[in-house]
């Protein structure tokens, strides 16, 4: 904590790189462990990098010739579902096939993205854009071609298109994969094993999780990628990669291969204030309203209780996350730090004319756009916060968007709005039936109205305002809002899909007519929204070109924000302190895992236990440890996304899968702090070792490499 | 936490050893870097042993040819609070006496103990005690033994005397001390800075606190030991202790020297086992049960609230402690480790005829007797907690005995009912006044009475079931009791004071007549007790041989159970391993502490703040951690009664000041853990380091040796 200060000021292990980086920040690695030839690695579709795949919602990557993938048990939890029933609770309990005909289809969610070829598009991206055309033109343009990129790529049978933003949005790429289509459950441990220490240990170290599981790619008997049938055959996928029974030990060179989300390390430094001192502060306080108000009728109500539960936690868990991410930014140091290093690159711009020609303006309009957007989204807080607490808003709001949409080709509705999202609109709109609770539903309104109505004027809407003044004031319209709402009943939501536009005006609905009232200010919104994303578009590059320059006159190279692209970072398996006096070591153990057990979710199987008792005599005993490692921490850069990413060693070999970041990187997504992010990642020698104790793992093992004595 | 097993198999660092025990210990040390030769140690009338003194409650020591004394500042918060005023606020502010004119006397209750002479009075103690006389009577022997030679002894003028038990009690020592009346305050930091943290940091690590304070004795010119007088002067102690300015550093040798009071480390097995298993849980179970009806009170009623609001927290605190030590006594393997050394103990003393003959009707005896006091204890503990919480049941208790021992000569009254104690007697009924809630007392009465009709048979009293019979039940008595209390009336109860057995059992108050119901069986559980006392004096003293002897032979030396007499314990300056995957570093620092700083209880003054910025410049600044150090974790053996001992280097130099445990060792009373007991100490470093930056310290420092660089 006490080192945020000085942490920032080092670009240390930091880092989520592009392979065609390697051979430039590769070889100051050597020294450090990287034994592979950073030209190698410039390659993506060469190994390793070519092993390692996408899930969509998290990172895997192959280990075998045979299309064996492994990735995070939390990254299969759907696919456990799929595949649980009333006799066969595989969620609970887990799987093993111990046979290839046992490998069980995860169902239309399992979908696999082996990365085949990547393009530059910038010039097809820009060849209708102009320098001074209209910022809401502009994005039309680059929206029109995304999509006719990708729709002359999908020609192609089985593949899957991606047109994706670089250099701040200056350059862009289409990424071909082949989707394979028919994924298959080879192995998961039980669910106490895989998310040991639940939501309770989620974010935190110390941790014992075995959190993997691995599947296998199945494609036609001519290697097509075809939806599943009997006849399929495992995939032999380009490249895969080695395991390293010796793992991951302290102090070790490691890397992570894989596909973060998005993060904001190159944003203004406005952005970081701003949500820091402005956006997160407010938000939690509504936040905080909500759950009181919704923990009072839970309190008193099992009925209310039942139906509040889920999104009680829910709240509590944005809440949680929200806190950590203010403590994050609020930081000693933090902001002032990221404010003195864009003053300097702004002072850089100034100090020569040609560049303060080129950039200055453009790099002020940004900042002005930043603030107005900031602006905007704080007067909008609250009113989001209807939409979102309100159930009933919600529904006549979808209501009416559907009716603005429907009579359009489906083609160019809105996302949200086309055929395919109908029935879980539906669906959507039949589940309320369970969790509609009018009571907590009113006081959470009238509270938001409450403080809508405090909102100084340029933050209210003339026609949410005349609405409210109708009934006479907001205990008025919550009155008539809530007096016996015909919406509350789910055959009237679901009518409401059907109605046409002049339905909905003509309708004496006070819901609708609420809906509709905000409608006249939010569909204009919605436009200005998209010329702001065109202004972006075009003042964005800027602020990374002058970002990037300056760092190369600083002898440093920039990394690019994480836009869900491969990447490679490195690293150390590294401990830190957490606080004064405390000191985070960077491996966990079975003797910790056992010292740790308790009620839910702190629970084992027995059979685990029983298997711990010779877990100090087993072969996958790190030596240094006298014990078998369970999780270790690495300095590398990772974030959303990365959940199931390879670690690899020097060799780019596979040590161990990334699975979590810890607490003092839950603000990573904007800041990393060498001295205090950390990665979060479970040893191989750990899922070794528990499938070492689970009966008809030998042939398993022996596909993965641990089969035998590594000494 | 998972060493725990291992871990009491060790004996590395545990024991509080008499002075004479060094020689025989000593030695080893010596290689550990202990550099005093062990024979001076074993006079404790020498330096650096004669250096240190009591406080009654708190340990401390002379550190300088003027009678300065260091203690902890939270053994001075009376002190404080008596020289506090609404204008000058010594206690939150703290103090500093610029010269010896501004040293403040600090009342009545400072008393100082200067251990004089030493002698071993076995004989005189047993020499009316027979072998096979009755236990009651033995009791009475002893306790009339004791007396005469502690009044013989105070016929010396401002002389102090004890007799202490040594052996399980088969050996016993007078003690004469001086004792200094007149103690006068020198130092004491803010309260912010001396108990930073308060009661959230309580046994907790990592730790900032500065708790330090230093005082002065004073004598008359002629040096006799006389109350405050303005022409009293400072005391010449025979031994003071050096300070050293490099204080102490990870790895390097320590030793407590101080007044620990109470240890049970060579209870019988069976006293660890009641305690994990019965006696803990029970109270825990009515603790929860009180401190949730009071805060149902307290929460909706700000009255109760204010009334209740001291109680709620003192129980509450209390469930905190009792939590902890059954987590610690329920640690793994613990209870079986203790019934295994006991096991073997006994077996030995089986193997050999002789040793059998001697011993083992007495081990079994003493563990029957254990077995029979817990059997009461259990059946009592929910009518000792019916005493506790009906605040007007204690009122009528305490007349019920003060009106039983009024008719007697003073010296023969039983303790806490002599002349001396009416006065604090009149004050706590007077103070109920405040504190007293009659809806609150009254739901908490009935369900103590509620629990004790569920008693078993064995379990309850005749006369109390007769008086609750009387009333038609339990809540027909409660009824009765809190339907207008006359005693509710603060001069009723002071009333009761002067009233006479007759005039007490002639009375129509209920509460009253409970009292007298109670009383028929508890005077004789009283007596009863005393009978129980004789016969562990008859028995302890064998246990304590036979571990004694058993322990010799197994090559290894007996340290004696904790008695607030003087002990030193020797060991290291050493971080441990809370958990998995965490290891608690030895020293915090003062960025540390900046780092924390927040709300109350983790405020500081802002000259502190500012005087920090500086830290790293300071003369304070240990060279390996590059910043002023503050606590500091010791593998040291300490209890209640320690607080404010002095941590002295291999030469006898004073080094720091231990005040507290962390939480692993708060089962230390019963067992020491090598591995996870560790005492917390504040390093002189950073007492030299906050004088430095208060105005007007520069006497204080040159008098303590921190004046100059150390370098």
């Amino acid at each position: 904590m006490f080192l945020a200060f000085f942490a920032i000021l080092s670009f240390a292990d930091e880092g989520m790189w592009l392979p065609e980086q390697l051979p430039e920040i590769g070889p100051a690695w050597a020294e450090r462990g990287l034994e592979i030839d950073p030209e190698t690695l410039a390659d993506p579709l060469q190994a390793p990098l070519g092993a390692i795949v996408s899930l969509g919602f998290c990172s895997a990557s192959f280990v075998s010739p045979d299309g064996l993938i492994a990735t995070n048990h939390h990254c299969v939890e759907g696919f456990l579902q799929y595949n649980s029933s009333a006799e066969a609770n595989r969620h609970r309990d887990g799987y093993l096939a111990t046979s290839r005909d046992e490998e069980l289809p995860v169902g239309p969610a399992g979908r696999l993205w082996v990365v085949e070829k990547i393009e530059d598009v910038t010039d097809a991206m820009l060849a209708r854009v102009r320098p001074r055309m209209k910022d809401s033109r502009r994005n039309a343009r680059l929206e029109e071609a995304e999509k006719r990129l990708i729709a002359d790529c999908e020609m192609q049978e089985n593949r899957r298109c991606r047109v994706t933003a670089y250099d701040g949005g200056g350059t862009f790429r289409l990424i071909t994969s082949v989707e394979i289509k028919d994924v298959r459950l080879v192995y998961a441990p039980p669910m106490s094993v895989g998310q040991f220490g639940g939501e309770i240990d989620n974010w935190m170290w110390p941790r014992q999780s075995g959190d993997f599981a691995l599947l296998r790619a199945y494609v036609s008997p001519e290697g097509r990628a075809v939806p599943h049938a009997e006849n399929n055959e495992p995939f032999r996928p380009p490249h895969w990669l080695r395991v390293n029974p010796e793992g991951a030990s302290p102090e070790s060179f490691v890397m992570i291969a894989g596909y973060p989300g998005r993060t904001r390390r190159h944003a203004r430094a406005r952005s970081l204030r701003w949500m820091a001192e402005d956006y997160l502060p407010l938000q939690r306080d509504v936040l905080q309203e909500i759950i009181a108000i919704l923990d009072g009728h839970a309190g008193g109500d099992p009925e209310a209780a039942a139906r509040l539960g889920a999104p009680i936690s829910r709240l509590k868990n944005a809440l949680k996350n929200s806190d950590g991410l203010l403590a994050g930014l609020a930081r000693g140091g933090l902001l002032e730090a990221k404010q003195a290093r864009e003053d300097e690159v702004l002072a850089w711009v100034d100090a020569d004319r040609a560049r303060a020609r080129r950039w200055r303006a453009s790099l002020d309009a940004q900042d002005e756009l930043i603030a107005r957007e900031q602006d905007d989204a704080l007067k909008e807080l609250v009113l989001t916060w209807a939409g979102r607490s309100a159930d009933l808003l919600g529904v006549t709001t979808q209501a009416v968007r559907w009716a603005q949409n429907r009579p359009k080709p489906d083609i160019q509705r809105e996302i949200g709005y086309q055929d395919r999202d109908l029935e879980r609109t539906r669906q959507r709109f039949e589940a309320m039936e369970r969790t509609l609770h009018l009571p907590s539903d009113r006081d959470v309104f009238e509270a938001i109205l409450t403080r809508y109505r405090a909102l100084p004027d340029g933050g209210r809407i003339a026609a949410l305002d005349a609405f409210i003044d109708d009934q006479g004031g907001v205990s008025e319209t919550i009155e008539l809002l809530y007096a016996d709402p015909s919406l509350a009943k789910t055959e009237a939501r679901l009518a409401l899909l059907d109605l046409e536009l002049e339905d909905l005006r003509a309708s004496d609905d006070p819901w609708v007519q609420l809906a509709l009232a905000i409608e006249i200010w939010a569909g204009p919104r919605r436009e200005a929204r998209k010329a702001d994303a065109g202004a972006h578009q075009r003042l964005d590059p800027v602020w990374f070109d002058a970002l990037n320059l300056w760092t190369r006159e600083q002898g440093r190279v920039l990394y690019q924000d994480a836009n869900s692209t491969l990447r490679l970072t490195l690293g150390h398996v590294e401990g830190y302190s957490p606080e004064d006096g405390l000191f985070a070591l960077p491996q966990t153990t079975v003797a910790g895992l056992l010292a740790k057990r308790g009620p839910v979710p702190f629970d084992l199987p027995e059979r685990v236990v029983a298997h711990a008792e010779g877990s100090r005599q087993s072969r996958f005993v790190d030596p240094a440890l006298g014990d078998v490692p369970v999780n270790f921490l690495t300095t590398l850069d990772i974030t959303g996304g990365n959940s199931g990413s390879a670690v690899l060693d020097g060799q780019g070999r596979l040590v161990g899968l990334a699975f979590d970041g810890n607490w003092e990187s839950i603000a990573s997504d904007w800041v990393f702090l060498p001295g205090l992010t950390r990665a979060i990642c479970v040893d191989v020698r750990y899922l070794g070792w528990v499938l070492d104790g689970t009966p008809g793992s030998d042939a398993l093992l022996k596909e993965l490499g641990l089969h035998e004595d590594p000494s």
